[in-house]
């Protein structure tokens, strides 16, 4: 495949801890329902599977927020849950409420008949990467995504989301082996998946843990942790010549920080609890790293976004703007963005990131 | 009020920092669901209102798991929003779901219109303080309790539970003085409220933050851990010559451990996400210490709780058994015991506890 040369470096370059002239800025789930754009399509579509299987929409979609607003990179419109509806779980969204299995994974007979999925089977989404990395025409990068092993673990057991995660949690704690053998399963499908992913065209991966932080300490390094680590190991370090830097964003693991430092993986996503500068002293400029505003602060005025994004940025510290690897931020939210947000006020978001962010690079006296 | 004299006083012991011939053991929502006994009394009363409200209801659900377990210590049986009900939010519960304010606290009027609750209107609270202590007879001590300024201020404004903290937030980033305003009134209620369980005869109190958690870093210091601090500072710090330990609870605050050391308080508890042993480190020895099994182990068999249980006390460490103040361990859950739990599970649990804990502080070797 040949695709249109980068125009916009910036997210990449902050990835391997290059210096940019400004600091990037994306926004988790920013192609979603708070866009009145994104809502047309969804009813044209049917279904929320009906748009993330079909590439058309998948590709419109991706792009409504990068045609809205100067982001400096996008993300694959798809849905977390993928790999294990292609397991054969059977995956649904009920209007109004979230992901459901039909047939989740609850006894030894059930984990013992989990395979990894057919490629083929997620081939819409290959799809849809190149036909977005076309569309997209060098404008900004595109990052590829999957839930963690451990994440998806806990929908296959709960069949839906939960608030205490007490199946999942029950079989950890009473059936290792059984976890242990699903956490394998999902590992490896997932590396396959995000490789799938690279070879179609994307330009760096992401994995969304985002059910790490319910797991108590110990449980975590053994459950998820270990098996964020087995992905990473699987995952391509390049392709056609460009490095593909890799993100793990564990929901609620801000304790382990130093822990998740030790990652095979460029970048670390963080939620809205860290201090971003005690995070950068954590990670001895190792790593990376994305985050991490309070989805909510996008409900307030503008003159209160433009305040709660400056300590956001300043937490961070001062920019890194000499030559080689220095300490780099990626701005994003630390959970994705709420589909009640005032589209406005994620157009005074990114611009303030960018014009703040660039006058911290060269202040007034100099 | 003369009350029998206390024959257990190891709980009271730890949360002073002082040396026990084991580890003393509690959990929040002892008395509560999981109990056969509870639903008995709880189908009776008609309603959880009208079981937290009767004086001889609210006696009779604390004093169950004491009667079950070799429990180290009582806790009041109440609700964390009986402060904003008495306000005048007209709390209710219905059937299946949490709780519910009939008139929220959503704009500037409402806000103005706030008061401290006459706490006449909570007698029947501190006559269960009183009644529940002369029934424990010395048996162990008994804790009171009340939500934290921030969580209380959660249920006020959303009117109900939330998984996104939409509304509070947004008055919190929009209306940061209508916010703090609601805070000062419910810090000095709050204070006001754990001062008369005190004079009740309630010889420990706990502040549960339950929401601190869902805070950013920066908004959890100014608008949670401040009032708390608030809250601390109007105290009773004695009663009839007895000290009151005094219990700072916020779920998800293990971040913050080095800021919340630095409260007036004795005992901080602490969520299953963080590892004791590191939190012994952090608070230097000037915090006991109370948590933190996953409630989520109860479900397991008792081998495993029995191996989940040793792990949590040996994550702690050596105990404290010399003279004098020592670093001390207060066994907990992280969080409230589930209603789906197995009440023999919880016997596996206070039995292993003990006996582990014991044979920490005599090793074979000695």
């Amino acid at each position: 495949m040949n695709f249109a040369p980068l125009q916009n470096d910036t997210f990449l370059r902050a990835c391997r801890r290059l210096a940019t002239p400004y600091t990037p800025v994306w926004l988790m789930r920013q192609a979603g329902r708070y866009l009145p754009e994104y809502r047309a399509t969804r009813a044209r579509a049917g279904s929320f599977m009906g748009l993330a299987t079909n590439v058309d929409y998948a590709t419109e979609v991706t792009l409504q927020p990068i045609d809205r607003y100067a982001l400096d990179a996008a993300i694959l419109f798809s849905d977390i849950l993928t790999v294990p509806d292609a397991m054969g779980l059977g995956l649904s969204f009920a209007l109004g409420e979230g992901p459901r299995f039909a047939t989740p994974v609850r006894d030894e007979a059930a984990v013992r008949a989990l395979r990894m999925p057919d490629l083929e089977k997620l081939r819409y989404v290959f799809d849809a990467v190149t036909s977005i990395r076309k569309a997209l025409a060098g404008r900004v990068p595109l990052i590829g995504f999957s839930g963690s092993p451990w994440t998806l673990a806990c929908y296959m057991v709960e069949g839906a989301g939960s608030d205490d995660y007490r199946l999942v949690k029950t079989m950890m704690y009473s059936r290792p082996d059984l976890m242990h053998r699903i956490l394998e399963i999902n590992a490896d499908s997932v590396a396959a998946y995000l490789n799938a992913q690279i070879d179609a065209g994307a330009q760096a991966v992401m994995i969304f843990d985002s059910w790490g932080g319910v797991l108590a300490d110990g449980a975590f390094q053994e459950f998820s942790l270990a098996y964020t680590a087995r992905v990473l190991r699987q995952l391509k370090r390049e392709h056609g010549g460009d490095s593909i830097p890799r993100i793990v964003f564990t929901k609620g693991g801000g304790l382990w920080l130093g822990e998740m430092n030790g990652l095979d993986c460029e970048v670390l996503g963080l939620d809205w609890t860290v201090n971003l500068g005690r995070a950068r002293a954590a990670v001895g400029g190792q790593k990376a790293l994305q985050g991490n505003l309070d989805p909510n602060v996008l409900f307030a005025q503008p003159q209160q976004i433009v305040a709660q994004a400056s300590k956001v940025l300043h937490s961070f510290g001062a920019p890194h703007t000499g030559a080689g690897h220095g300490p780099t931020h990626i701005f994003n939210l630390g959970h994705g963005i709420s589909q009640h947000t005032p589209p406005e006020h994620v157009q005074v978001l990114v611009e303030t990131v960018h014009e703040q962010s660039r006058s911290m690079r060269s202040p007034p006296s100099a």
